[in-house]
């Protein structure tokens, strides 16, 4: 085979605070010959088969804050988590024609890959591949770590999980329940509510959007109170959430989608509680935690183990076409998704 | 000696939200006589000395308001700390007559007590008693405690503590300076950031009320970031320091100042900082470090030795009469005081 077409998606234009849209990305078609693209000492030419689109991808599009990963550069291509197939290898690699890799990509169809920044996976029957961009990667990671090593779930306690349905709270609910916790779960939409309570176990949810009010929402679904908020949403949320906290609880601070395009951000007012509550309130980073061999061992051993069972159930939204990334991105942000954003690209 | 008054400070009106005033309390001559008042089995009557007014008090003002500690009631005595000296004894007691203790009382001059509430204090040379209500006492052990519990501060990093010149702070910043961090401070007058530089070993200090901004502030104080934000004040000051932290700091949440008479309360926006520099923020409080055994030996090796052999300077702001407590005690909100607000009884 040899193609005559690469699609590559740009990022085009800072969108600054206020909402990311697709005009602030390009898709284009550059001209790429597969079989005859240079490859140095240690690369390897990826087929890509999957991406993952993630929240933090906002963050990156923000040229001027400072954030834990580099900015996007403006025109060139945006990058992301990919699962790919080895087409061609260079001289001194290991990996083989066919081999199936994860690592750090472009938005594109094929891209060039230093074959250190690599893994090769492992396949488990019956387990999607594209699992390796959710459940069994970086999201599971996230979700793992956040709710073990911040959470400390004991028995008995309420675990609240805010952005339930996504990548990240599908897998909290679970675990936190596998843990004998009570689970409850917030999200955007009735349909996820439903995904919730009858595919993820959660013991209740709630539809932020159309509660009365949020602190009416906690009363009635956490009427014990919150022992671990896993927050996914910051802002009000976490406001409201702060409120019904119990004495030495703890929040692990995952991510605030709900500011990542706010033109303003929401200003948080009962951190008081913190005192009075001794409540914990920490943030965490998926990087941080793939340094904690302990942590990567323990997370491979319970939620692989339990994926491959069956005993986790888990979702992907699964979008075809590298051309459908940009809408995809801000469908992402928007709530379109119901565990984990992928775009299938070959 | 009998007595045949005794000033009692009563709590007049709940001033809600907003600047707490003396006309919120009163200040009443009642009755008394010292040498014929009842004492039952267990009970001593207590010859007020010295009272200790701390900033939480403000929190039990607010009778509709759920805290840590129970509101107090309209029209009956405000409560405080404070050290006595035993002047009659009841059946089945231990202590005698001369004794100094410490325990719960009420603004008052004089106060019948279970014994059973109150700990005989241990005398030492050159240690003014009063220290038991401030270095050695409930803000000692809530600097200590919530430096090295929550904070662990490790040789060379940053310590800011703001509200540096009060009772608590005073403390911490000369604990993290002992532990070989570099030490900043902040406080409302000149006058207190010249004793934290000049007596109190702080290696920076700042006056909050008149630089150009905070954020130019901790630019030109912490140029190396912060790695422990020890937080007295809360609000605005809070927002910005979250903006200075280092990777992997810490912020032990000690209270929020700032706030307790705000009409309404400051919103914080940075809070997405703690995942992007993965920070702590943990509240805590002095009764649960009570608590903890360890701790409690360990902050009567470190900090009572310390003191006795002069190696921590400590400051009190004593005010004389009982009959000025309700000002002493505005005073100590809006920052008359440097280090411990002490009433001197008699
Ligand atoms: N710390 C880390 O290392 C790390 C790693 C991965 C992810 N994260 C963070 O974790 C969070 C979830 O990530 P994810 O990958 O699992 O994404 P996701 O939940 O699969 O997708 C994002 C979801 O956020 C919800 N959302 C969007 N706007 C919202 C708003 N204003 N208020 C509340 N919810 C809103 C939407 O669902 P609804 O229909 O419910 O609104 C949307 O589906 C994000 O904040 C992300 O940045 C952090
Ligand atoms: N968690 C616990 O168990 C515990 C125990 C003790 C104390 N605390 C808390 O620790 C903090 C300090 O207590 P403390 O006993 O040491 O009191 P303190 O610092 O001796 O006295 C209060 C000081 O706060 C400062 N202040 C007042 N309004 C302020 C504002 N708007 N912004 C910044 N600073 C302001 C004033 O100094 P300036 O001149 O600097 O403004 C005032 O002197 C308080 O928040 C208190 O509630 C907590």
């Amino acid at each position: 085979m040899s193609t005559t077409t690469n699609t590559v998606v740009l990022f085009k234009e800072d969108p600054g605070r206020g909402w990311v849209e697709e005009k602030h990305m390009e898709v284009t078609k550059q001209d790429f010959n597969a079989d005859a693209v240079e490859l140095k000492e240690g690369e390897v030419l990826l087929k890509i088969k999957y991406l993952s689109l993630d929240p933090y991808m906002r963050g990156r599009m923000q040229t001027k804050a400072k954030s834990y990963s580099a900015p996007f550069e403006i025109g060139k291509p945006l990058q992301a988590g990919g699962i790919g197939e080895v087409y061609r290898v260079g001289k001194g690699t290991t990996l083989k024609t066919g081999d199936l890799v994860l690592g750090f990509v472009e938005w594109a169809q094929w891209f060039v890959a230093a074959e250190k920044g690599l893994k090769k996976l492992e396949i488990f029957d019956g387990v999607p591949i594209s699992y390796n961009l959710g459940v069994l990667g970086m999201p599971g990671i996230t979700a793992y770590g956040g709710l073990m090593k911040i959470g400390e779930p004991k028995e008995g306690e309420t675990v609240y999980v805010s952005g339930a349905a996504g990548a990240v709270g599908l897998l909290v609910g679970q675990l936190a329940r596998l843990r004998g916790c009570r689970v409850v779960g917030s999200a955007g939409t009735d349909d996820k509510v439903k995904v919730l309570l009858e595919e993820a176990g959660y013991d209740a949810a709630f539809n932020y959007k159309t509660v009365k009010s949020l602190d009416a929402a906690f009363k009635e679904h956490c009427p014990k109170g919150i022992d671990i908020y896993f927050d996914n949403v910051g802002g009000e949320m976490l406001d409201v959430a702060l409120t019904h906290m119990n004495v030495h609880s703890r929040i692990p601070v995952c991510g605030a989608i709900s500011q990542y395009n706010a033109s303003e951000q929401y200003g948080v007012k009962n951190l008081m509680q913190t005192v009075i509550k001794r409540i914990k309130i920490q943030g965490f980073l998926s990087t941080d935690l793939y340094g904690d061999q302990e942590l990567v061992k323990n997370f491979t051993k319970d939620v692989v183990a339990l994926v491959k069972e069956g005993k986790i159930v888990y979702k992907e939204h699964i979008v075809e076409g590298i051309e459908n990334a940009p809408s995809a991105f801000v469908g992402l942000l928007k709530g379109a998704n119901t565990g984990k954003q992928i775009i299938k690209v070959a």
